[in-house]
């Protein structure tokens, strides 16, 4: 289950096994999206399963996680998604009602996020091969010139700012799974986030990172960036925004809301001097009301992330050898 | 098990539940992938998911299944596949030398259809929730200046050639399943068709259709190219290349051959004034080596295909409600 949690042991199987069958460059940039060029336009592109359980949860179902998902992973590029695929593997016997709802939601994510559904595919298994529904969506946008955004690009001095609360999404799924009620109503944040980095993109090419922090949480996605570009992270706890719901759920459970998926989020690098001007466009966004600044990008401690506790101490933020809680998405 | 059969449920579940919930005009154009503008490019698009069990048969596996096939509806457009994403599903206690191999397929049939795997998502689910390895693939290409081929384009006068002897994948698969054995060697004919297409489009840009008829076979693409164009199809079965031992296996099963999956044959429809010239180029392409027409496009019976029948007879030939043999690709 561990490879399919989006921390070291799936990176491993991209980049030992997947990477090193398909023998290329483009994957092994390890982007939410790739960038290729293709009829002169630089085009980003990119695919997601669905295999979150249940289906449907508070705020969300599988079929407008996986509209979002891809929104998101393209704008992580700078991308607005123009066109997405969307496929099913259904399960014999899964009602179509069910089918129905999910379809309807993932028309209505599409029209909220600006996307057209353009082509699809539907396959069916045996019952008992399946959970009722699996999707698969890809994307293709436009990347805006001059915008060149890629994990690779954090520099010291960079400042770091998450664009709402996190944790809601882990734990809204987690909490309507295996009968767990927590007595609050966490709703997961699936949300399209085109809207708020165009918003961004507005005050300056010059982004350096995005990521959505989904499978592995915003530790993971900081992990990543810290170890593709270099450079060392450094996060002040206190300043992370988790909801109080989300603090009382992960207390309860074990969990580090830094681990929690989010589906409605993103990480931005962003060079000081722009610093300012970007978190304001973010406020001035419904899916950015809630930005704040949690940390910056350090010479010290190079390819490592370092919180700083509210106690006053440090600690070494790993990358999660799996994920803490499987099938979130 | 209906609804993915690629027949008349499949078209009914795309028609009334998909492309109702996502109200768009480009998903209901039918065609195997999507004409779409972006950046000033028209470019196509695909999906498609892989459930074929089992995962390796003669002849190929999921994995080069999974690139041909989106390869091909690309082809379909006259599109050159340019960039592919693939996603797995895993299923929990997979063998890794099994997805390995997959994997390694992936590139192999990457690599010969001149494609690149640009980016990519694993995900995991329990053991006993799939079959090893589902896969999707995603592609797309450019489509060039002055092509404009989709179903509704056949018009009466129209030659209808397929690129060579059909029903080899589907009885290849049925061949090693549940440990049928018919004592003769067909494999599938698993290829991609990029490159036959583009030999076929240097003759002329003006071909009006092209299909590669996967699931339900060939008399459901010609089913689907009557009933979109509003034209009639006569096919002569006798001219219908089916290999001896294809046949064969199908008269033991009691399969009609004309409905057996195909992963790398096409049909085409093309002008007359142009059909020698385009028979010339396939027989000169390893793919089209085996080409031949199969019948016209008529003005009688609109929207109806019949086929003469050996003993100079003629039947109708009906859309499947579903597939035959289910989970062929």
């Amino acid at each position: 289950m561990g490879h399919g949690g989006g921390g070291a042991l799936s990176g491993e199987l991209t980049e030992h096994l997947f990477a090193a069958a398909y023998g290329n460059e483009t994957l092994a940039a390890l982007t939410d999206s790739a960038a290729v060029e293709l009829g002169g336009a630089r085009l980003a592109f990119s695919t997601d399963s669905y295999v979150v359980r249940p289906l449907f949860f508070p705020g969300g179902c599988i079929g407008d996680l996986a509209v979002n998902g891809t929104v998101n992973d393209l704008a992580m590029s700078g991308a607005r998604a123009a066109y997405l695929s969307t496929a099913f593997i259904l399960e014999e016997g899964v009602a179509l009602d069910v089918v129905g709802r999910v379809a309807q939601a993932m028309g209505a994510a599409a029209s909220a996020a600006g996307v057209t559904v353009a082509t699809g595919d539907t396959k069916v298994v045996e019952s008992g091969h399946g959970d009722g529904v699996y999707v698969n969506t890809s994307g293709i946008g436009l990347i805006p010139p001059g915008v060149d955004i890629r994990p690779q690009r954090a520099t010291p001095g960079d400042v770091v700012v998450v664009s709402g609360p996190i944790g809601a999404h882990g734990v809204a799924v987690l909490s309507v799974r295996e009968g767990l009620e927590f007595g609050s109503d966490v709703v997961s944040d699936t949300a399209p986030l085109g809207g708020l980095v165009a918003s961004m993109l507005e005050v300056t090419p010059d982004l350096h990172v995005l990521r959505d922090p989904t499978r592995g949480g915003l530790a993971t996605s900081l992990c990543e960036i810290a170890a593709a570009s270099g450079t060392g992270v450094v996060v002040t706890e206190s300043a992370v925004p988790v909801p109080e719901s989300v603090a009382a759920a992960c207390g309860f459970l074990g969990l580090d809301p830094l681990y929690v998926a989010n589906e409605g989020r993103l990480v931005a690098f962003v060079p000081p001097q722009h610093a300012d001007a970007v978190l304001a466009a973010m406020h001035a966004h419904p899916q950015g009301a809630g930005a704040a600044v949690i940390g910056t990008c350090v010479s010290e401690h190079p390819g490592m992330v370092v919180a700083r506790t509210g106690l006053g101490g440090t600690r070494v933020v790993d990358l999660p050898l799996g994920e803490q809680l499987p099938r979130i998405c």
